[in-house]
């Protein structure tokens, strides 16, 4: 059996990164060899992805022969809820347990939850270790393992303690996609959508006619969606890695889709799927400011309920819960909220203007006249 | 009452910043405006500090009368045994309880402790907020609030977790060193000679004809001694900032410092003590290398001795003690523990280059023939 795989490369600098996509990847660990540059190795993941995929990655580990190399592994509970401080703790004493020096390597094998706090403990470790993802969800594939954010969360606000930290290369099997439950699947395609709606207006269109044969796992079409949705995250990082300004546009959505999360505790809404709401907002208020149409936000709404996500935050969410959770959003600065809403479709603006009267109308989910 | 102040550039690129050094400069908080970018300052000390400094120092910040400043305060408890990650949380919480945002300032009032936890705390908050180092104690002014590292301890190793975070500024009242225990001012010592013994002979000279003013906290020698030390450091990190080579040598008797720190459990040596300890053990191993001749290491503890430090680690503590922690020293990779050691008076190097049993002779205290 063969195995095809696209590369991209994120360009930053002497922090450049390549990414490698296909289907099968998972057994073709030689593609890991030249990013393993010490002689050990911590594989962390969770009980959930263990059992699906650690022996798969262990083996291939084995086979590359590393002289000496000192193989570890580490299985973390699975679920948002566990992504705080003192989860990444118990990273820190493993790599201490087993003296792990400065060469080490964390290998973070699953979502985005494994991801973030895996490159966080990576960051943190003796001060910086190196670090390669293998995403195994549509979310953490197309998201999280571009662009070298990593965190956790704190119990007043989503990703409040991280670090940026970049890899040394992502490996995206798309044949993990096949034991994704399909309400991660949904959620991962949020953000899959957020790249047409933000920057490429074709690659909504794309989506939108072919979002059944994606939900089938089609593998080129997935592949392909992938490689565009890591293509645009990736320009848009390299042109700004520090979140000074343009990066900021990849949180279309995510003031909303953090208030949803916060109010309802971490875990009961996938990140998706408050993402999914949260971009239904946005391009609610983006209309009630003239921005956009209304035929525009029904084809947005369209394809995110084709995609299999809600249109909105839950009903007993009140305007002033969300606006209470967007206060301590990381874009607030001096007290002023602000926001990424769409000028038309396939760009996005950061902005503040917007009147606090449109602002609750989209809250309070007014309907539009 | 007038002040006068030297300024010292570390030259880091966009991330240069001042050192201002001088007697008084706490009463002159205007140094600190221009380093100030937002609304929000949080003062991070301990009790100790807080007793004696904070008031002048919150005082300082409000006669600024920066429009709409929010300027909070958080005490923590007082001593090396509180540097861990869950003291770090405690930040963390002040922060996101009083909704401090990206755009925040922290300002680490106290000594290395308070100095290392605050700006770990900076690094990680919202993945890095800008950071002010106020260092009371002589250890901090000469050591910690050069260069950027920040970070805590755990229990199987010290420093383990961290950051590189650069400062906006460092601001050095040397009047503060005069309520600093005399053990303390020892501790500090122990640092400021390390620059003597690892780069410049002549400000080892200089540190042995003057140490008996410079106890007695005589003005304008306290000042030159921390602006040499201060420089030095600059100069080394400016050349090397994230510790690839040269700036290892700032290890110099850390390595067997640490051992001795690990072994009694954080808190009961001094970094200081165990570092001047560690130095007379590193010009051991020098000299029975044959790298330094006998009178070398003779002066070197005479100056040891005159500055209150000791000569030697804990009586208790075996060769084997010392190995088993410095087996896990940021330096050991791929097993091979490597030292910083004096090639001559003034010039240090890292190396691996010692036969175990040498050091099995300097560790084991075994009179030099």
């Amino acid at each position: 059996m063969t195995h095809t795989h696209q590369t991209l490369t994120v360009d930053l600098g002497d922090r450049s990164y390549p990414i490698y996509i296909g289907s099968g990847l998972l057994r073709q660990p030689q593609l890991l060899a030249p990013h393993i540059a010490g002689k050990q190795i911590l594989v962390v993941t969770n009980t959930t992805v263990a059992a699906l995929y650690l022996d798969t990655l262990i083996a291939g580990l084995e086979s590359l022969q590393i002289e000496g190399l000192q193989l570890d592994r580490l299985v973390l509970e699975d679920g948002e809820q566990h992504k705080h401080l003192d989860t990444v703790s118990l990273v820190f004493d493993h790599l201490l347990q087993q003296r792990h020096n400065r060469t080490t390597t964390l290998i973070a094998l699953g979502g985005g939850v494994i991801g973030d706090m895996t490159g966080f403990a990576a960051a943190a470790y003796q001060r910086g270790v190196n670090f390669i993802q293998v995403p195994t969800t549509l979310l953490s594939q197309v998201d999280s393992s571009v662009g070298g954010k990593t965190g956790v969360n704190h119990p007043l606000g989503k990703n409040m303690i991280g670090a940026f930290h970049q890899p040394q290369c992502v490996l995206i099997d798309t044949q993990s996609l096949a034991t994704l439950p399909a309400r991660e699947l949904s959620a991962g395609l949020a953000e899959v959508i957020k790249y047409g709606l933000i920057a490429d207006a074709s690659f909504f269109e794309w989506l939108s006619l072919n979002i059944e044969q994606l939900k089938q796992l089609e593998p080129a079409l997935i592949s392909q969606a992938i490689y565009r949705s890591c293509a645009c995250k990736a320009e848009i990082v390299a042109d700004d890695e520090r979140e000074q300004g343009r990066r900021a546009l990849l949180n279309f959505g995510h003031t909303f889709g953090h208030a949803v999360e916060t109010q309802m505790g971490y875990g009961q809404w996938l990140h998706g799927e408050a993402v999914g709401a949260g971009m239904a907002m946005a391009a609610d208020l983006s209309h009630r400011l003239g921005w956009i149409d209304w035929p525009t936000v029904e084809r947005i709404s369209r394809l995110l309920e084709a995609s299999g996500l809600p249109l909105w935050g839950p009903d007993q969410m009140a305007a002033n819960d969300y606006l209470q959770h967007m206060q301590v959003d990381k874009k607030v600065t001096d007290g002023t909220i602000r926001l990424i809403l769409l000028e038309q479709l396939g760009a996005a603006v950061v902005t503040s203007e917007f009147s606090s009267e449109l602002l609750h109308q989209t809250l309070s989910h007014q309907s539009v006249c």
